[in-house]
């Protein structure tokens, strides 16, 4: 994996740059769309590509559990097991581990049962619930499918995101709850940061036994919720895993913080990693927190919010979300946004929407998920072309101005 | 319309024809794909043009109901409400309306409360139920979505019918059980006899009041049960409600017999239909079927049948169907059909396919349906073609002959 930066934004941290995987080239800022299991839902791999994504990102949690890495191993690796021709990525199942896995706010989560959590917004505990059993070693958890027991270490995380098989895969961490105090953040980040060392070991281990393979890209992962002398001491040690050769060839920063200590959090950690690698912010996705994480020196962003919120029939457009199943629409044969190219837009009126969504009919999830993954996806498209274009400062107050008018 | 017959089978009634409607031809014997609410489930109309389908069928009923007929007119008519761009044609509501609509089988049909039902399996009662309410004039149904009471004439159904702006539409009819007695056959074959006159004398006076609008072209429907003496006066009556000018464009032939008695059953009809209009077989579409179906004489097929059984896991090969679900696929890294050229099998494998199914993911449905209506659509246009090659007998041998098997 290459990382170059093309151009720096002034006086503050974003750039705009270009990752070349063994599967193409992903133009930084860019976000990352999510395939939690192999599928971008309700989407086939062509659509995906058509409205713009350049990357997908699988579970390793949840490939893990279904169908199984050796069954994604045996097809080939996640991108030819689903037949998308681009980049790849896997998180570390760490935040799955300890969110669903673990029992986390069970009942609590509407999406509990059925995806992923929202990173930051769903983790209330700093204990991690009841069924978490976290020692040195690694972590045990059950299956959110059948309640099976699981036992995850950094070596086993690593084993498995080989087997999956993408460009860039994720050191294993322990996600902690936003609300979790200053001692037991710390306990928990000093413990990711030994996994980290570990998945880095193993991970060289495996590139050493398999000279022949694609070289997956590892990230580490900077935690420390939302103290800057947690952010910056785990900032450090991650930077000081780096160099020399065999180090990590990139960063996430993982959840949990709340929304207002985002772009300071961001700042302590980029103001610190080495500047010559790319860094994924894990789990954020909302157009403001886009743009918060590009000026504070973020590349790669993934987030299920987008098609989840389309399932639900909640669009995005510049004037702010919309929800299609409003009465208004059932009559209101304009497109979601005359000037949007999205299939969607191009294709396809409000009223047919608000059918499709009424009748529960699943060509509203796809069509609903194009339109979201496009807006998405090109936002930060743009944002890349406003850092080229020297003009970030007045594409970001112009556009939240529209978005948030309401 | 315009429909022209290219060669007929010797000895038998089959022919391979082409049907010109204002929005595409129809070469015939040729599947029509239901799109039952204005969508072919799961699919986009890219996705079902690619697989080969030529035209559309939506269902009144639902369309009625869901969005109403009024918004499907707003919308420019079923065609642009979808983004179709070939033929479509609407059913007369007829079936639903004695089926769903009158609470036929409630709680029998596992697919009662989602879909339309399979036309001949599940009418079991010639009184149609309790909530049936089916005078001279029309009959009374409840809602299948909120119980609200309904009513429709022919007149009503040719309006709505005309909204929905399908190319091809019919005259509506009572649908009656395949085990419903002669007596009671022969009151509702009578019946809807009279109903199909008033359905052509409506869709006369509309076509008159707007000249200006695309002809539809009005079949009316063969009713008769398994009855041979019925099912000749049907046929007798419909084919002289033909001409002179003004008279029905073809012909549908509705449920209700047995499959043993298709054959027969379509061999009494089309012998007296007139030759040189088409005719509809309503609602059945299994390989068995589809050649009895054209050596009797059948020149168009509809049937959900591919796509329902589709989103339940059970996909058609040349060797009979086989269920995805199956533990034997969960490592299968072979396609469902090596030689098949639809896009599921061009970029999937069967693994694939049974990890989406059992992680209950919506692009199963979408794969599955894609390879199902390629299959059956493609069967038909084989079929097609040997009726020009002159080698009908040899191909429908040696496809029953594999198909059938095991």
């Amino acid at each position: 994996m290459r990382f170059e930066i093309e151009k720096k934004l002034k006086n503050k941290l974003g750039r705009a740059g270009k990752i070349t995987t063994p599967n193409g080239v992903i133009e930084t800022p860019s976000f990352t769309v999510v395939g939690t299991k192999a599928t971008v839902k309700s989407l086939t791999p062509e659509q995906v590509n058509s409205l713009g994504a350049q990357a997908v990102l699988g579970n390793t949690y949840h490939l893990y559990l279904q169908p199984g890495d050796d069954v994604v191993k045996a097809g080939g690796g996640i991108g030819k097991f689903m037949n998308w021709k681009g980049p790849t990525v896997t998180d570390s199942g760490g935040f799955q581990v300890f969110s669903l896995g673990a029992g986390f706010g069970t009942g609590e989560n509407k999406f509990s049962k059925k995806d992923n959590f929202v990173q930051s917004s769903t983790l209330n505990n700093s204990e991690h619930g009841k069924l978490a059993k976290i020692d040195e070693e690694g972590v045990e958890f059950q299956s959110h499918i059948d309640g099976s027991k699981h036992y995850f270490t950094p070596e086993k995380s690593i084993e498995i995101q080989s087997n999956i098989g993408a460009d860039i895969i994720f050191a294993f961490d322990e996600c902690t709850s936003p609300t979790a105090e200053h001692e037991y953040q710390k306990e928990a980040m000093e413990r990711t940061h030994r996994w980290a060392k570990r998945s880095l070991d193993h991970h060289n281990h495996l590139v050493a036994r398999h000279p022949s393979r694609n070289k997956q890209a590892l990230f580490g992962i900077v935690q420390g919720g939302r103290f800057e002398d947690l952010r910056k001491e785990s900032a450090k040690f991650m930077a000081e895993l780096c160099p020399p050769a065999g180090g990590f060839d990139g960063f996430g920063i993982g959840g949990s913080f709340s929304k207002e200590d985002l772009d300071e959090a961001l700042a302590w950690v980029n103001k610190i990693l080495p500047e010559s690698k790319p860094r994924h912010l894990l789990g954020i996705g909302e157009p403001i927190d886009l743009f918060i994480g590009v000026e504070n020196g973020v590349d790669m962003f993934d987030c299920v919010s987008p098609t989840r919120i389309a399932r639900n029939g909640t669009l995005y457009t510049k004037e702010g979300r919309i929800n299609i199943e409003n009465a208004k629409y059932t009559k209101d044969f304009s497109k979601i946004e005359e000037d949007c190219e999205c299939y969607t837009c191009k294709n396809y009126t409000k009223a047919y929407l608000a059918h499709l969504f009424r009748a529960k009919e699943m060509l509203a999830s796809t069509l609903a998920s194009i339109h979201n993954l496009y807006f998405i996806v090109n936002l930060v498209k743009n944002i890349r072309q406003s850092i080229l274009d020297e003009n970030f400062d007045e594409f970001k107050e112009e556009f939240l101005k529209s978005y948030y008018a309401k």
